[in-house]
């Protein structure tokens, strides 16, 4: 399979450690985006949305959404659970990765989008152009704040977000609070809790790659 | 369990259609948005969200989220599956669900938020309150019309957009579809494919619960 990438991009890397946590052989073709290799004909070909990460399997099944990748790998190699291995545990880790992508990852990316001079025209992924909203930047900045007290609450008394062991939630997070620092927020002293988890986090060969 | 409910909002009519699928029995708990019940104490301790759909089992466990639930139930209740019974399958469905929630759903919920006089300091869920941003409002619906191409093409010669059969793909894009008309923006004389699959979909009991 063929793991359509980008180094210095939040989402392709959720789907990067995930790979690596299941130890899966596999390809990786860089999408460049200083080039805009993610807009142009080849790879448009591949992914219509313009999007990195993608995942394309040996017969030309693609997944281009963070979800769609895990889920399949998931079932395909099941070890080890990412997902959760009781409906609880599914059903929480999902609860969790939804809550993350819309209070913290949204949140990041929309500050990130609509204020940065190198993202003029491109306030959202795809193959269409918005113009930036200020507003929306600023809104962003204010709601992240939110999140590292929300996450921090939760990583009270736990090694992981969801379960006893590391799950797709985790991953997420992780990617939100380092993809943070480009809008310049950080956990501070009030988010010892995620500042724990962060460093033990880095124990993870699969968080380095 | 008890489901926590809004008959008008969106969300949670994601998860009653998934519980219908499911025939799964429980109880009803109506949250009159009319008088923010949702904002309440009472609700805030089932969910400090503040956020319709929740799903709450015998012992007290919570989900707060479509995909927490949805992933709960699939694993509680295989049948009917909803969600893909082989990896490929899985991983599309979830893929779609991604793409019609990014593209559809949250582009019709940003024009309705940052338009609506009753929703002014509501411009998005849960316990905080933020401004409206009318180009935001704008750039929802601008966003709808894109979203109705894309869900046309992807239903040309299939009953269902992943799959042989009704998925939570459907699901979702059946109420981002319903709910669009709240923001007066239809499926038009360009997405007969949209029409059909959507005139199909009358034939589930499910789908008007």
């Amino acid at each position: 399979m063929i793991f359509y990438d980008c180094a210095t991009a939040p989402s392709p890397r959720r789907a990067r450690i995930f790979l690596a946590e299941k130890k899966v052989a596999h390809d990786v073709v860089e999408i460049d985006f200083s080039k805009q290799e993610q807009l142009g004909d080849d790879f448009k070909a591949i992914n219509p949305n313009c999007t990195v990460p993608v995942l394309k399997l040996d017969d030309g099944t693609t997944f281009t959404e963070n979800l769609g990748i895990a889920a399949y790998l998931e079932a395909q190699y099941p070890e080890p659970p990412l997902m959760g291995r009781t409906a609880e545990e599914k059903g929480h880790i999902l609860n969790w990765n939804a809550i993350i992508e819309f209070q913290g990852l949204i949140a990041v990316a929309e500050a990130l989008r609509n204020s940065n001079p190198m993202m003029q025209g491109r306030a959202i992924t795809g193959p269409q152009n918005y113009d930036q909203i200020p507003e929306l930047a600023a809104r962003g900045v204010k709601r992240i704040g939110y999140f590292f007290d929300m996450l921090n609450a939760q990583l009270k008394g736990r090694d992981f977000i969801v379960t006893d062991d590391f799950s797709l939630a985790d991953i997420t997070a992780l990617v939100v609070v380092d993809f943070a620092r480009i809008i310049k927020q950080s956990p501070n002293d009030n988010h010892a809790e995620i500042l724990r988890w962060r460093e033990q986090l880095n124990e993870r060969p699969s968080v380095n790659v």
